[in-house]
């Protein structure tokens, strides 16, 4: 027997992606080991880490069954699975994808993009012209948000689940990049009803 | 008693996304209507599309409830659940799960975006200095799929899912963008397969 744990996470501290990861496996009081990679060294890019995804890219995970899963809200799906975090009715799944999908293709590509450029990386030459067009995105992601936010407490059905994670992860850190969340009364009560939720942990935890 | 389908597709003939829907639609031969958009004019802008889908974009498709799902990969995930195209064992679903977030975060941005801009919108000085990047990437998405399908048939388990689906949609007409596939004998031979499958249509079908 050993004390190791089973799962392992090929993680990094400030990616949201990987936030997610840790917050649904500590709310489901999972163990798992963190392996912190560095997103723009290339250390992702090596051969022996492409061995476990292709696509270079963290979070990837490491399964008890020695495979690997990567894409964060695909590893949310595999452990909220048969939970209270992934909705009981088929609508309200096929709901909690419908916002995981905007989250990483209407979301995340502007506002945790931004958030990077800005906070980490610093503006350059390369990235300053595209920064308007990819603010102004955001802010699109987080008007609609707010339209759902409105007359609902949650993203999917009317309980917490892994939509409402996928969303929170770079949202709350929003104002990172420069987001101002004053105008969404919605959001901000709803990050602090995410916050509330039994075995919250923080992205700096 | 009416013979009108009760489901209706938010619908564009050059959409990859939207060609998924009437993909599995068609081969789980279920009756829908279309309603064409232009997704260049603003006409997915209106208060009236907003209604159906904030976000503003197709295809969204009304279900038989009256209410409005959008996000390409979650509507074919809501008609495959229950059936073949959705796999069995809960790893494999992970698997279809990470191959369709990967499409929408990995390939569309670049292959159908590409395709979008070459064959349909025609370069413009906005998106000429956006290309070789955006080519560079999508040729990094075919390499990751190149070495799935290297030594297995489809992307998610061993039967024909969704998640082969999602990836067709932008991969078969990705020469409209000008990508060659020469190189890609792994995903040449999977293409003929999808389009082997019964109930296959055409984009232009």
């Amino acid at each position: 027997m050993t004390s190791q744990p089973e799962l392992v996470l090929y993680d990094s501290a400030i990616s949201g992606n990987a936030y997610k990861v840790r917050l649904l496996l500590s709310q489901l009081g999972l163990k798992f080991q963190r392996i912190e990679f560095d997103v723009d060294d290339g250390s992702t890019r090596t051969a022996e880490f492409l061995a476990r995804n292709p696509n270079g890219k963290v979070p990837t995970i490491r399964l008890a069954d020695g495979s690997h899963l990567s894409e964060s809200n695909a590893i949310l799906y595999y452990f909220a699975e048969g939970t209270t975090y992934w909705p009981a009715a088929k609508r309200d799944r096929a709901s909690a994808l419908q916002w995981m999908f905007f989250e990483q293709y209407s979301h995340e590509p502007y506002i945790a993009v931004v958030r990077h450029w800005v906070a980490h990386l610093g503006r350059t030459p390369a990235t300053e012209p595209q920064l308007p067009m990819r603010i102004e995105r955001g802010y699109h992601a987080l008007s609609v948000m707010e339209t759902r936010l409105k007359d609902h407490a949650w993203f999917a059905g009317e309980t917490y689940s892994i939509a409402d994670m996928a969303l929170y992860a770079y949202t709350h850190v929003a104002h990172e990049g420069g987001f101002d969340l004053a105008r969404y009364p919605g959001i901000r009560a709803w990050l602090h009803r995410v916050e509330s939720q039994p075995g919250h942990i923080r992205i700096t935890d």
